[in-house]
């Protein structure tokens, strides 16, 4: 993994302001839609701002749907693995290895599915006690519905997994490790490479959730040896609410495994409509229902703003931005009893940072609820807070520590309303 | 099931126009996306043409999105269940019963397979021979994977099955009878209501597919015994290209069920985040991941429509253009070689008909290309044409017609373009 970069440290609003200045990337944040007089917007990484390229994309899709009509199908067959492709190039993937289709949860379903009927003498799915819930719960059903077990590493809920943590939790019986590249609450690292390599020693398939990590971090899924991943496209990738959720398999793997949906997207000739399911080849095998195309339409529009910045020079921003917060944080609010929920060695964290507080919940409600900052809570007493590169500046995350300052040492902070939080 | 309207027949092109002109009904195409110029489109059982509305409620939702960003959940959250309610008001599904997610491949897949989990005696399914491939494949993936069986009808391909032989079929190994409410080829209606109470005497359970069904003819889910169904939005339902899909339990039965993709949408309380996965009451259990919000803000606009119109007006209309249609083709196209391929009983046809002729690839086609008649070629020599209410007149159809004698007669009809049909 690379570390973050190292630059001159910001110790000033002004210095913050000049930074912003002075770096190149700052005139990205004009291609979204950004309310100037609204609050500090820190959870890109739960859904993503809207690129003002969005609503022109969709609209020609609209204008094509009312033209065309059924003719417009000759154009949208290709879109779940064009966009496909053009996500691969984001984290290290060679075409024809991703496809967009369904939402994370089906996709992770389908290809946890694949790897366990690929090898039926092994029966343990590995993972990892603090991932994300829905990981949890559907290699839970996965594992159960063939009377396997599902092994949770018990791992730091705030530096994650190590790749010795991982390893010890490895035996024959394994057919599959299901971890995530960035934990969707501390944002600690995984070590992609490390963890495949240990998983592989054993003979497991590795399944990456990069929900939290693709058009963050820098991901290289062909040189780490990834076998599988899955992840969302409305958070980094900036793809609208519930956008479509894209996969990943590596290419000598596809014509050997078989996912357990059998819809004609995914059948080879679907178009003949000839009796028998015989899985396409290649990835096409994956798909299984009519593509998403009206949710499919916008999401170009999030990664022509990566592409155009390119990950290496996003990634080395998103360090300077959590080292800032990071730094912040320690200064303003550890002194309210707050702390870092995130690795402190830089090198170990993704795109967003945690803060423990007892009083958590009130602090991201009211800072919401005051027009100040928008982070998100998760349970039991973190705050999430997401710089995200493209359109955060480095004022924006001092400004944002110094609001939450207030509102930490605010008495209402002890009675916030009741909590529904959600994505 | 309703018989066809009767009304004074339509025996020149005058009459149809006059038809449409004291049909308050007609009115109604203003409301949708209609190029003029444009061919005749009969093709709207695979795409739906776009609601003028469409395009304004989904730059609100981007509005929104831009606007509220991850506060737009708040509202959002409730999409599933609040337009599931409303396709279920069209399809005589009282509240609660509805909810739109995934695609209809997803849905058949969880539902066949919570259907299956809960009869674990029972492990076979019936389904119809003639049936839409996507159901074919994905019944055979879900008996195959626990060692059942997929017993398939061989029902007549223009007719579609009878009671008789749906009963015929039926034993105590059958745990799910799986059948589409309309052919998608010939249009053929089944009989929901006596089909549920066949399965039911063998005590398995039924689940129709409604793709082809909702939005276009009368059903009456709750009171014809069904137990389960699915359906896309992007047909009748005039949702857009790849619109998520609806699926309904009957309500005593959904506290029974279990479908097999465990993600937080599913869960109880998904917020908490908790370890384990418990389903939640109701509905919702059979969501999985974040819905597609994106895709899901148009379909409001076109049940808007037929909200309008009201389903017994809509289905009457629908009788009076398929018989208009099925006599053209009889007039205008059985001596040229063709012959009708759905039910010379109008009370047993859907909303589209089915035209037989040996070149049926070339009439499709070149229909297409010249601009004349938008239909689609289903294999291996069929063309379905769909005169969807809302927005085809009368006089459409006798057109129609008209070309499609022309395109007919003419010797290139024998040398089309290699095929490649979609949707």
């Amino acid at each position: 993994m690379q570390p973050a970069t190292s630059a001159e440290p910001i110790t000033s609003r002004e210095a913050a302001v000049e930074a912003d200045r002075r770096d190149p990337l700052s005139a990205h944040r004009d291609a979204f839609v950004v309310e100037e007089s609204g609050p500090i917007y820190l959870d890109g990484n739960s859904l993503g701002r809207q690129p003002r390229s969005t609503a022109p994309r969709i609209l020609a899709l609209l204008e094509a749907w009312g033209r065309e009509l059924i003719g417009g199908w000759d154009h949208w067959i290709e879109l779940p693995v064009r966009v496909g492709d053009r996500i691969g190039a984001l984290i290290g993937a060679g075409p024809g290895q991703v496809v967009i289709g369904d939402s994370t949860t089906v996709n992770l379903y389908k290809l946890a599915h694949a790897a366990l009927d690929a090898q039926p003498a092994r029966t343990t799915i590995v993972a990892d006690s603090h991932d994300f819930p829905t990981v949890r719960y559907v290699l839970e059903g996965v594992a159960g519905a063939r009377g396997g077990q599902l092994r949770l590493i018990d791992s730091d809920p705030v530096e994650g997994l190590d790749v010795t943590s991982v390893a010890g939790a490895l035996d024959p019986d394994v057919g599959l490790v299901c971890l995530s590249g960035v934990n969707y609450r501390s944002g600690a690292r995984l070590d992609l490479a490390g963890a495949a390599a240990a998983a592989h020693d054993v003979g497991a398939l590795v399944l990456w959730d990069l929900s939290h990590a693709a058009g963050s971090v820098p991901v290289a899924l062909d040189d780490d040896g990834a076998d599988l991943a899955v992840g969302c496209s409305y958070k980094y990738l900036n793809g609208g609410p519930g956008a479509p959720a894209w996969m990943y398999v590596r290419r000598d793997l596809q014509d050997h495994l078989r996912q357990p949906i059998w819809g004609w997207w995914g059948r080879r000739d679907p178009f003949d409509m000839a009796p028998g399911y015989l899985p396409a080849a290649g990835m096409s095998r994956f798909l299984s229902g009519t593509p998403a195309v009206v949710g499919l339409a916008g999401i170009d529009a999030g990664l022509e703003e990566i592409e155009a910045v390119g990950m290496a020079a996003l990634w080395a921003r998103t360090a300077r931005l959590t080292d800032l917060l990071a730094q912040r944080i320690e200064v303003r609010l550890a002194p309210l009893g707050a702390h870092l929920f995130s690795p402190t060695d830089p090198a170990r964290r993704g795109g967003h940072l945690g803060v423990a507080h007892p009083q958590a919940w009130g602090l991201c409600r009211l800072a919401i609820d005051r027009g100040l900052v928008v982070g998100d809570f998760r349970p039991p007493d973190v705050v999430r807070l997401a710089p995200v590169p493209l359109y955060t500046r480095f004022v924006d995350v001092w400004d944002a520590v110094e609001r939450l300052a207030v509102v930490l040492a605010d008495p209402d902070v002890r009675s916030p309303p009741p909590r529904r939080t959600v994505t």
